[in-house]
């Protein structure tokens, strides 16, 4: 057993670093966590759907994390063109991320209508950006879709764009099921596979009844963790680390029955999101080496994904873990006497994954 | 549409009353819910595991809500032999419970030794006590096993114990899947099954991060709840309800994150269960009018359960139902001023199923 691990510069494919001012917070973690390249989701609100706001929006993510290679998508949506995706790959946007129900304008239709956007896929394909895909469709209890199906379900979506769009580089984000390795891996090179680490901890039974391990796509059964930690162990170069960090504040995760009463149980929805983002190497140590892929760990948190992106580890910059345990925080707190604004809650407090427990490896300080 | 419905004094065939002080509040529920008959469970604290301690419970319960005919039952565990089944039949006692950890003292073999309570099911056989199964197996990563397939696993000991005991009468509590609704259909007339109104309702997508409708069994596929509608649209005389209302305290179901921080967040499980007492009958005959099933009420609420347990309806006690819109209260509360003994919580309050929704029926004052 290595007592110190070295990785080349370590990138996070997917990371939610949402709005100012939680941005003040959440933008250093990225560092904090091991990473040296954020490669960021465009759902905001309102969302980036305009490479003038990508480009803002990644101004101000690098302005507070200097040191961070932050690259930046958009969100697919009937704004987009051919022209603002050539103007996009001009700006240096790296991708576009498809969400279920931002395909169409309405719900009904949902992913079904991929079609619209084929000219704009066929400028992505020419101007090398990345399509990302959160690949579920919908639930549809007359189709006997719902969380638990609605990644199976969207895989014919993704086999269908791959065969119409050959050299577009696509990317099924967030994979948590047997079925959707099965299909990556069935396709061809241009198609590449984000797994979080929390996937690769969680099954069903541990966000039952547990809001702080709920996110969407949901934890599905112990066999669909064991083909995401086989095809991790396994080494397979297109499938790499995309955290899918989302931090939501405490409040959203746990409405306070003391403060809102019967309703607050009645009503509420839990966010759905796991924060890992600044844990997220000496996490995904510990997580590989409990299902015996400590050595694949290069590959999945920096080299397949950068790879696959063209976006190769700058020289000199590797990062050491060393085995020493830590504690994982109970939460992290941006107090408004910092940064918040006037007029905003007192203070935004997240509440990471494993809050509380203990990690085996540690950054080298 | 009809705009009155007449029942035969309806029964509900499995319930939680918990202990005093909260059976102050929750006895009195089974006929506010236009329930004749209660059939308590034994799951307290410390469970009912002697005849002496069922009977017990059972005054107690009958001295809050004398109009009720409430029968009770014992939880099976090793203190139980053969001749206890007789002085529970003695008693009154009507049936015996399983639930899936008791069934051996430790939790590793859990449901796989049935065997060593033969003797018990062979007196409970000859002295016409009901065997009460909680069908689901503990979950277990290394063969796939998790809340989602705890109950199709389990079946196969409902097929054994059936097979063996022939004549011993046997329900399958709360079932929840297409599996268990063919297994229970396929087997003889000893075998029934309740199913719950919440069941009939939702689906997975229902409890992901709202605690408020999370319970045990959970709620499974559309197509599962597919199956459970069809059964009761099918007025098959086996299957019947027992709602399973199984009330927690507010802050058991949403811990504070005002009072316990982050903590709460990351440590809590919230209860598993969902309250239905106090709107049963009103809520299943909305339920049942929404699918198309509204002309098995009489069935699925009174007779055949009762014929199944061989507790006729009495005479004269029918429940009359108008089709006048209620609104279900957010809370129930039981105040210390009024039961809750020195050093209790300031109050007790248990938010029921469809809190602040409206319901179509109402029970005739």
């Amino acid at each position: 057993m290595p007592d110190t691990l070295t990785l080349p510069s370590p990138a996070d494919f997917h990371v939610h670093l949402r709005a100012a001012p939680q941005t003040a917070l959440l933008a250093p973690h990225v560092l904090a966590g091991g990473m040296h390249l954020a490669y960021v989701m465009p759902n905001l609100s309102p969302p980036l759907t305009l490479p003038q706001h990508t480009v803002a929006y990644l101004a101000h993510l690098r302005a507070l994390a200097p040191e961070i290679d932050i690259r930046g998508t958009l969100f697919l949506s009937p704004a987009l063109t051919p022209q603002l995706i050539r103007e996009a790959a001009q700006a240096g946007i790296a991708g576009v991320k498809s969400y279920p129900r931002g395909v169409t304008t309405g719900s009904e239709g949902g992913i079904e209508s991929y079609e619209v956007y084929y000219d704009v896929f066929e400028a992505m394909q020419q101007h090398g950006l990345v399509l990302n895909l959160h690949g579920e469709v919908p639930s549809d209890a007359s189709k006997n879709i719902s969380v638990l199906t609605a990644e199976a379900t969207f895989l014919r979506h993704l086999v269908a764009l791959h065969a119409r769009f050959p050299r577009l580089r696509i990317v099924l984000e967030h994979a948590t099921t047997r079925a959707a390795v099965e299909c990556v891996k069935a396709l061809g090179d241009t198609v590449g596979c984000t797994i979080t680490p929390h996937h690769l901890d969680l099954t069903v039974d541990d966000w039952a009844g547990r809001p702080v391990n709920f996110c969407k796509p949901v934890a599905k059964h112990p066999d669909d963790r064991e083909a995401l930690r086989d095809v991790i162990r396994s080494g397979h170069p297109r499938f790499f680390l995309g955290s899918d960090s989302a931090p939501h504040p405490l409040a959203a995760k746990l409405p306070s029955a003391v403060s809102h009463g019967a309703s607050a149980l009645a009503a509420h929805a839990c966010a759905a999101g796991i924060y890992t983002s600044p844990i997220l190497l000496p996490l995904c140590a510990t997580l590989l080496e409990s299902f015996g892929a400590l050595e694949q760990l290069a590959g999945y948190v920096s080299t397949h994904g950068r790879a696959f992106y063209g976006m190769p580890a700058p020289q000199g910059k590797d990062v050491t873990l060393v085995r020493r345990k830590s504690t994982v925080p109970m939460s992290y707190v941006l107090e408004q006497h910092q940064h918040l604004p006037q007029g905003a809650p007192e203070k935004c407090e997240v509440v990471p994954f494993w809050a509380g427990r203990e990690l085996e490896w540690s950054l080298e300080p």
